[in-house]
């Protein structure tokens, strides 16, 4: 009965696209050589695996560990090494800031540093990481005015914890320029230098020289940190800048499919990724990126959105924050959460017109707490997928499945051919 | 004995690549959940899978429906994103016509239309599908002059039942113009408009309206129509126009791999292709790209001309025309037909020195009668091939097989280097 009018039931098939970050790892000792996918309890993934195809994606390419800005464009079907502008656009867009094509955005920490000489030595590289003041802080240096370049607007939103984004907005800027962000690996707030030999890049460069002891003339005298350092906390006396970026010129996903498309996500990149995509960004209570995401929550979204949607992208972080935390048992713990998360979704949608795929955006591993290179296993269950004779999900069990091993960009087009939306390509 | 002389020995093998259109299915729930190649009886294609080598092939790349002109073009080796110019330059070569750089042809359909205030509006987009008129009625459009455009040469041939070729030759013509043809889905004949803003796209746009005029004028005052009104038939009585295409510039397989090719098939589009890569196309009384095509004549006649020909080509359509009729039965029936005409192709040739091909240049699904981007199968047997532990030739199976997932482009590469004939690169 099901494929008597296929026109009508293509025009309602659907797609959910399940993204859990970082989830590929490597062999573990402390779970008996298994990986945390391998280790943890996951019967619903089981389930949809046995049911379904499964295969592996070299998200990049083999052997390249993904960033997750750029992982996360190639998972939504763009070229990575043609659409990728820097991952501050994504996070500004992520916190809502409307970027324009000339604006160069950044990631911002706010941190602790001491003047040392003529250099700023870098205490704390995230200013103890709580900073319940962060969204104050902010507003003192949002809107500042650069005394060299006072034809440069500065737009500083405050996103999560120590992190904000930082936007310069102006003529004849440029993203080739190199961070003030330590990234740990050096003592003192580093000085930006162009990375080409443009006039944009070396103005900007120079820019931000200016505003980073801006924002430390600003943010050390404010009566926050007069508190916080009363209170024996580090002060949140500088913000250090890093991913320079551009506003991304991607088609969206409407024009090259012809789908109404949505994103469920809590952390700021990843809301960032989809706005670029031209995707809906739901506002989802209790989704965040931290171990406590609602995924009751965010799975029931997702599936009620199909109502109004042909396809989300369901973002699930903490599988990627435990390994990033060396902690595998943390991250099996958060599989058996992705677990639950999509049986849940499995009970709120139409299994006989909906594709659940579930793959990840790069493999990290509990072991080093770095992403890596290797391919990462996806899942692809519906009502018209050739089966394989995969049973169980995981990183091996999927390397031979019926899907093969993929390049990450080329999913989206596997999943929207599944519902009938990737364009035939001659005639 | 018999690799001590591998010039000599080259020389002497042979390919031949068997392509059944649209072969790849969905699992269809009248066929116990098999696809139409799982449920067919193919006692000759599991024996070559069982002694061969298999695979998977994303013909144009993964999840992109291939149309079958740019499958065809990727099966021949070469890259659809760069080599395709539009189907209807295969189908005017595939015609016979020997089309010149600057023209441009179209597929053309005699259809049915009734003036409507100033549209024309179309009642049957094939004139009744039975139009025994049609050589007839072509040489009463071909050569027409066009007032507005004297310095337009018109060409018409009829190719099959209702359908034509249309080339329009003169200078500063292009190809980026609208198709007159309504596809099914408006009432009226399509104005043709420029798709883009060169001089070249709005002149060839405005000659095909004007030529749609004159087809239509010169058309319906015809004495065969006014035949057929009277015999109660719809009249043929206007041409609509699709698929602008360009002479591609293809470099011939012989240039590329220095082999004699040759091809067997029933249709025009596939004739076309062969053509443009500079192959021999072989005329088989019984060769159709109908369900009644002669399998053992095409068999038959690629077995024979491998003493003149290094690789054939033979094109089987039935296979795609009962899952585009959604007739998954009739589907089985026609790949049984397939499996027959391969028992035969191997009964006459040396099998010692020959290569056989067995693949499909899309999926068609039975359930939607659509082309899809599932990948196709592939197999290859012949004496030097590395056999795997596939036994059967389906879509599952071969998704396990030792050749791996291709790209469509890269199959004729694979089979050349199989008889000795892709070029080394480096040295």
């Amino acid at each position: 009965m099901l494929f008597t009018l296929p026109s009508s039931i293509n025009a309602s098939l659907k797609a959910i696209l399940v993204v859990s970050d970082g989830l590929g790892d490597h062999p573990i000792p402390a779970l008996s050589g298994k990986t945390p996918l391998q280790a943890a309890r996951t019967p619903t993934l089981d389930k949809l695996a046995a049911e379904g195809a499964t295969g592996l994606v070299h998200v990049i390419s083999p052997g390249v560990p993904p960033g997750s800005d750029a992982g996360h464009v190639a998972l939504l079907g763009y070229d990575p090494k043609n659409c990728y502008t820097g991952r501050g656009a994504f996070e500004a867009l992520g916190a809502g800031i409307s970027l324009q094509p000339s604006d160069i955005a950044f990631r911002g920490n706010f941190a602790t540093v001491k003047a040392h000489g003529r250099e700023l030595r870098v205490l704390d590289r995230r200013a103890g990481r709580h900073v319940p003041e962060g969204d104050k802080l902010a507003k003192l240096i949002d809107g500042l005015s650069l005394p060299n370049s006072p034809d440069i607007e500065v737009i500083v939103k405050r996103t999560a914890e120590h992190r904000c984004v930082v936007v310069l907005r102006g003529a004849n800027l440029s993203r080739r320029i190199s961070d003030t962000d330590t990234h740990g690996r050096s003592i003192n707030v580093q000085q930006s230098i162009p990375l080409d030999s443009s006039e944009g890049a070396q103005r900007t460069a120079s820019i931000l020289n200016e505003l980073t002891q801006e924002f430390h003339r600003i943010l050390s005298t404010s009566r926050i940190n007069t508190e916080r350092r009363k209170a024996g906390l580090p002060e949140a006396n500088i913000v250090l800048l890093r991913g320079a970026g551009t506003l991304p010129e991607f088609t969206s996903l409407k024009d090259l499919y012809g789908i109404r498309a949505a994103c469920v996500a809590g952390g700021a990149l990843y809301k960032g990724v989809a706005r670029s995509a031209g995707m809906d960004i739901l506002s989802v209570p209790g989704a965040t990126a931290g171990y406590d995401t609602d995924a009751e929550a965010k799975a029931q979204a997702a599936a009620q959105t199909l109502g109004k949607h042909d396809f989300v992208f369901l973002h699930f972080k903490p599988t990627d924050s435990a390994a990033h935390d060396k902690n595998p048992q943390k991250k099996v713990e958060m599989i058996e959460k992705l677990d639950y998360l999509l049986s849940t979704l499995q009970a709120g949608i139409d299994r006989d017109k909906t594709f659940i795929a579930v793959t990840a955006d790069h493999s990290t591993s509990s072991l080093s707490g770095k992403h890596t290179g290797d391919p990462v296993p996806l899942l692809i269950n519906g009502p018209r997928v050739r089966k394989d004779k995969v049973t169980q999900f995981s990183e091996s069990s999927c390397a031979n499945g019926g899907l093969g091993h993929l390049i990450g960009k080329d999913l989206m087009p596997i999943l929207m051919n599944y519902i009938g939306h990737t364009p035939k390509y001659g005639a």
